[in-house]
């Protein structure tokens, strides 16, 4: 499933400077995208999101670079919209009219919003407790909205069983070579954003894992055609305690093959409940491969993480917190060294898990007398 | 307020091209800006939104061009972060400690973000009826978070009034230059993403206005520095029925002082809810210098819009809703001629209102057989 290009005629063709010339959304990388045919291209204005440079955090963690790449300001606000704008394109070339994914939430909508774009059906099943904001989400572009009684691979399992009768795609995980080839324009983003020199360490919150595999695949492909040189990063996926199948592989040190299965997933439901990643035997030999490791948080440590970013101006979901979390535990064991630089992933805003988040009504006032001693006391502490 | 530069010089210094090889975000027109001091920059990654060519909806509406500017992809979700990021930045080189700002909704969860980034205090004060949504980003970026039994000009004389003895320094409306500065970029960057070809139509949803003046001021200085050719936009402010002070001076052919009030705001709490805009008289005339107009749209203008967005693909909130309205509206009517192109803008999105969407639950399926009826049915309509 992973496309392979003709990387050096790419570097025959394409100067770093050309890329200046272009449009801020992934279609910049146009060449490392297999969709031939720019009229075929779907998009909603994804790629091109911040890289923002954490100072205050730097000197908190002693470290010489953090910084957040802010995935969440994308079109439905996840880095799924990458995945879902090459995929959508992609079956829009091929002629296809109904395209399924099963998702643990970001991804039905970002299939839901490119499908709408493209004039095509989509078909979305999630999890009974995925966020509401989620759902409202699909159903406002259009999509038919089902909730599983069940986790990710029984939603899954009903679009394989379905798929024949109805004429669906089934565009979930692994099942067709868009979307990890929409994400890797995420690794091929950094690589410009910091001058094509590469950061020491890339933390990222894993699910099915497809966001690792993208990004070690843009590196690949950079370093084959000599754009970047050295260490490739070291590539981390933090999950949540509850449901960590990659952290309990790469502690197993198993060589791989169905050791990569969390049963019984006790984690909050968010982008990383994956019990049974149909790609975490790459996953795990990407991490190895490049050095890196993998970790699993609590949702005491990601609702801490996720207030430290919140007070830094930053909103973040559950998946782009316990990504911080990682972080901010590897830098506190000494896995990243002061000298070091790393790139944290928030890749969703805090805004989609509002309802499971309690909510706090602020005094109301009619007067500034009214809200004086409301402010002094709060202020005093 | 309204800054003024040496745009002679900035002609002589900066060309076209040189803009290409500056990172993305709104601070790319440093010279515009009126920030000196590059290390008193506060950003959170803020500008270079996407300009979305609607190709199904020109055919739909028989229009030349119409694109939607997604400023919802902004950090904190909305083009208030634009105002905010240059207004903290220069309170930061002033040393204000303290900020303040009545608000809607967005300016707060904006002030609160860019205050935090700074390590300033931030008090924010918004209506009863403040989305819930909002003032959970007020409290998750640290601000000191109120609601005032009233409206926003309510809001704002509680910060006058009690401004002297806590320090703050009142960043509302017209307050200081900053805010209309950093929304001057939205201008600048379509100027830029259109080739410096602009669009006849620019639809803009008003409330404060600083919107509008924004886009004015931008293409004033573009225009002197000779970046730009032939006539200006016309610019479109369009507000909802309830609460329309622009539309009414506008069509009271009024000179503007003081004709600009509606009392009694029967508008949703939106955005656009501002009865009294300090700056309406500006954004008056500069609508009549522009041959341009407003148009009011009614709750269910509103709903139809969002809808027929979401179809396309595209979160908006209300307020970006009611733009889209105003442009069916004025496309409809003829005021915008076949030939034309219009750009209309998306201020933020949906999920922010949730709160009012009535909450539809999917059904829950166990199987394929489950689904299969309820499918079926739904696609027979
Ligand atoms: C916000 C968010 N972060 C992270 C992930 C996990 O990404 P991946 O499945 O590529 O490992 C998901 C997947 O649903 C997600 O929605
Ligand atoms: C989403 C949104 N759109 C539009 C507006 C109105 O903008 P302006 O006050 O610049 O007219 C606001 C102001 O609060 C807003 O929050």
């Amino acid at each position: 499933m992973l496309v392979k290009y003709d990387l050096e005629s790419i570097a025959a063709t394409v100067k770093k400077a050309d890329l200046l010339t272009r449009g801020n959304s992934m279609w910049r990388y146009a060449e490392w995208l297999p969709v031939s045919d720019p009229a075929s291209v779907v998009s909603l204005g994804e790629g091109g999101t911040p890289l923002l440079r954490m100072d205050a955090m730097q000197r908190r963690y002693g470290v010489q670079g953090v910084y957040v790449k802010r995935e969440e300001q994308n079109p439905t606000g996840s880095f799924k919209a990458r995945g879902f704008a090459a995929a959508v394109s992609l079956l829009k070339e091929k002629g296809v009219a109904k395209a399924a994914v099963p998702s643990n939430g970001n991804a039905a909508s970002a299939l839901a919003a490119y499908a709408a774009r493209a004039g095509m059906e989509a078909v979305v099943i999630v999890p009974g407790d995925c966020p509401g904001m989620i759902i409202e989400e699909c159903i406002r572009y259009g999509a038919h909205t089902y909730q599983v009684d069940g986790l990710i691979h029984d939603a899954g399992r009903i679009i394989e069983d379905g798929k024949q009768e109805q004429g669906w795609f089934n565009a979930g995980t692994l099942r067709e070579p868009g979307r990890v080839e929409g994400k890797k324009t995420m690794g091929l983003e950094i690589a410009e954003q910091l001058g094509w020199k590469l950061p020491d360490v890339i933390i990222y919150p894993t699910g099915g894992g497809s966001g690792i595999i993208g990004l070690w695949k843009a590196f690949q492909e950079l370093r084959e055609m000599n754009w970047i040189e050295g260490e490739l990063p070291r590539l981390v996926s933090v999950q949540e305690a509850g449901c960590q199948p990659i952290v309990d592989a790469l502690q197993a040190g198993s060589a791989g093959e169905g050791a990569v299965a969390s049963e019984n997933a006790t984690s909050s439901p968010t982008g990383l409940r994956v019990p049974k990643p149909p790609d975490g035997n790459l996953v795990v030999s990407i991490i190895r491969e490049t050095g890196g490791t993998a970790v699993a948080v609590s949702k005491e440590d990601i609702r801490r993480a996720q207030t430290e970013l919140g007070l830094q101006g930053i909103s973040s979901s559950p998946e782009g917190a316990a990504a911080w979390a990682g972080f901010a535990r590897l830098r506190e064991a000494g896995w990243i060294k002061p000298a070091e630089t790393a790139v944290v992933f928030n890749t969703s805003h805090a805004d989609k898990y509002i309802d499971w988040i309690p909510r706090v009504a602020p005094a109301v006032v009619r007067t500034y007398n009214d809200l004086k001693p409301l402010y002094e006391s709060r202020r005093r502490g």
